[in-house]
């Protein structure tokens, strides 16, 4: 049943297992295969003489790409199968994990178990669901109600699925903004500011999930975000804090996995989000956790009633599972700095930083606030002496040090240039500015080529409560190329409500 | 900005378009691009000089498979671009297709209007979404409310995106079972003795879509069924009727794409099927239609009420669209027929066209029964005559020498030998058999390799209503290969409730 020769295909198929066999091999073997089945191929090892199998996705190909006797494995499939290339393999139709049923009977209203969630993050973790069956697990959590016994749960199964950070420390801080503000990158004026004050605080940062920069992208423009749990450690026992990206550090890889069909959803979804976040600051070794909710009419959470059943969501949750929590609830009417886009939002990080008389000013007095409640939290600073004690050392340039030895121990990376390709955008009508879309100067950020092209991206030059004329520039479009701009100009266009005014 | 050359790598990725560029071009290039992206890719035609472009996933590779200033493109994607190898083309992050908002919009609940779902399905028709995408539209449309005047108009989009078929005749019969029934193939027993009786019926059929065998496997089995819509006018035109594949006659494209994420979903929505049978049937050119509801402890419409409720969809829909349309509701607690699987239930056909002794009795009921409404509700019998009308016509052979006709003139083909790999189970328990559980039956027969491996599947030696002995074989697996009867044994092996006893 080994008749085919196994090669490897080098696709980076981001995370999805990928098996491609020739036409001529399906229809002469009978093999009972159709593209998009989940194929199973498998061979011996043949020193070990042991058996190995992955399943993946179907791709049939023809002429050219491979030998009707060969099997070609994508990136990721290869490396997990673990044979050389050459190797007798065989391949049939795979069974579809039982863990499916489970998805399903969710898509259907049923409430799920903890032993259900370990069985589905299991199966989602070692790479057997397709993507369509990953868009049908995140949207019954998505559309169907989940208990809080039920998400607690789901957040234990996901902590389950990878592996945990330990640090000797009584007290570990984290702090999380759940998202949807373009530019809000106060972690990085946060984390110098705590280490700075003796506080450990190993943040790690999600890449871009739905918007034009992540944490994780905006840091890695400076320095490497991709540390290994070793170098990790050795980080933050250096100068206390960090700036990781998780992604590299396998904390939670069940989720890892699932944001690759999130992330072009682009939708949000309560339970998933809760989930995600408490199991990624658990498993980072978190013991203190303020969490941002940012609510206007353009952000995720649009109502004070939402961010208060979120927030209670959070709060319960972590508590089940043993978090110190406390939510923030911020006011959100536009972007945050001047900068959407990993570049440009570094400028603003440094500009705050180093107390610059342009600075933007949403940005630092947000970054102390949460610096302040979370020094508060931990017992480091009593009540309401945070803030000014936060304010002390970001004044004193003794955070823009602390930052500059953070970026040292993690390996100091050159600023991009600019954006080669630019244009001014300018205001269509007088008036001050009452609320700029979130959402939609994100998506032009986007198309512009962030958060990949690190350099392209939305640079404001008024933002909400700015008095601007008709005519004059209001912001900036970076890009790479002509045809980026193109893209982000044509999405400008067909936008209605980017800009309010009062 | 067109600086690479188009490579076709004949990649058959069912109907998703993939895109294929090497990692140094997007790093080299900082094309601003990451696997899964949406990539376009664009160039002219030398000749016209008209640009021409396409959308699709984004695959990154690695060495070998194509060099740094190449571009891959799958099968349907090079086809769709129209340009040849070698020719300059470019690429870039595409944008979205804006009417992926209006999905979002549909799983946060909200109503949507026809021409949304003009938008959505014109996009989806295009190839423009994603499978996760795809995937969203589905699930939106099962998990949330869609009222009636929604589903009409979900009904008429998916109907506009494709080409209708036009018969001369003031009546045109068709039949449609919503499914849930393994052996289920009434059609092509229905199909013969209506056309002998002077009626029109086109028959389109699906290919399986969560079953071991649609209508239109068991059909390829005897007969070619990928029918162009000139040759289909001419068997229809020559005999009277046909049972041919509706998948190649592009009658509702956008419908065609949505099934290869709902096939492996393998869940089903009212509302999803409800448009696509009706939008099928509109535009086959039908007038009369009878829609055929199992009712049964494991078929998909679990309950009377609930049948109630979906034919009560069904004759809402069909009165705003045109179609003279009437509902059957049978009860059902296990398989129609012997057997499961193409090749296995063309036998059972034969065998109840021929009025074999051993034919299946049920199958043959069913059929008849049917028949005669199809007959009564066209005017073709008058009320409670039909049924024996159609019978005068299988008993007499006049069904089955019509059906060889049709065979002829859609293309006869040879019977595909009994599957080499054959396995007997044997009954646990004495006692009359109350039920068999539909889908566990059919997930035995597909991991058997039914339907892509046409002789695969089960063949019951007993079913509902007979009397077993502990130990008697009740039924047998039919495979290709020991890997996929293995396969088949260890999913039987696994299921609790198979085989219900009184």
């Amino acid at each position: 049943m080994t008749d085919f020769r196994l090669r490897h295909l080098p696709l980076d198929t981001m995370r999805e297992h990928v098996i491609i066999i020739h036409e001529r091999a399906v229809h002469d073997g009978n093999l009972g295969l159709r593209p998009l089945d989940r194929a199973r191929v498998f061979g011996a090892d043949r020193e070990t003489g042991k058996q190995r199998e992955i399943t993946g996705v179907l791709n049939i190909c023809s002429d050219d790409l491979l030998e009707a006797d060969e099997i070609g494995l994508s990136k990721e499939a290869f490396h997990d199968l673990g044979l050389p290339e050459g190797a007798a393999v065989g391949a049939s139709l795979a069974v579809a994990p039982r863990s499916v049923d489970l998805v399903r009977a969710k898509l259907r209203g049923k409430r799920l178990r903890r032993e259900d969630f370990d069985a589905i993050l299991a199966d989602v973790a070692a790479r057997r669901y397709s993507r369509v069956e990953l868009s049908m697990f995140v949207l019954g959590c998505a559309l169907q109600k989940i208990d809080l016994a039920e998400l607690t749960d789901y957040t234990l199964a996901m902590i389950a699925t990878g592996q945990q950070l330990r640090f000797a420390d009584p007290i570990v801080a984290d702090k999380h903004c759940i998202g949807g503000v373009p530019g809000n990158r106060t972690t990085m004026i946060i984390v110098p500011i705590l280490a700075e004050l003796g506080l450990k605080i190993p943040k790690t940062s999600s890449r871009a999930i739905t918007s034009p920069s992540g944490t994780g992208d905006t840091m890695a423009v400076l320095a490497d975000v991709a540390l290994s749990p070793e170098r990790l450690y050795r980080v933050v026992d250096e100068v206390g804090g960090c700036i990781a990206w998780g992604g590299a550090l396998e904390l939670a890889p069940a989720d890892d996995i699932l944001i690759t069909v999130e992330r072009p959803m682009e939708i949000d979804t309560e339970a998933q989000m809760v989930a995600s976040i408490l199991a990624k600051k658990k498993t980072a070794g978190a013991t203190h956790v303020l969490i941002d909710i940012p609510v206007g009419p353009s952000t995720k959470v649009r109502t004070l009633e939402l961010a208060e059943h979120v927030g209670g969501l959070f709060r319960a949750v972590a508590e089940r599972i043993g978090l110190r929590l406390e939510i923030v609830t911020t006011h959100a009417l536009g972007p945050i700095g001047y900068g959407i886009g990993p570049r440009l939002e570094a400028l603003d990080v440094l500009s705050v930083l180093r107390c610059e008389q342009g600075a933007p000013a949403d940005l630092r007095e947000k970054a102390l606030m949460l610096s302040g409640r979370l020094l508060e939290i931990t017992g480091v600073e009593p009540p309401s002496r945070g803030y000014a004690a936060a304010r002390r050392v970001l004044d004193s340039g003794a955070a823009l040090a602390r930052f500059d030895r953070i970026v040292a121990a993690q390996g100091r990376r050159e600023l991009p240039p600019e954006a080669p390709v630019r244009r001014q955008i300018a205001a269509e009508q007088s008036g001050r500015i009452q609320q700029i879309d979130c959402w939609e100067i994100s998506r032009i950020a986007k198309r512009a080529g962030a958060p990949a092209n690190v350099s392209a991206g939305v640079k404001l030059h008024k933002n909400v409560g700015d008095n601007v004329t008709r005519g004059e520039p209001i912001f900036e479009i970076h890009a790479d190329n002509d045809s980026q701009l193109q893209n982000a100009l044509e999405y400008c266009d067909s936008v209605r409500h980017l800009i309010h005014f009062e």
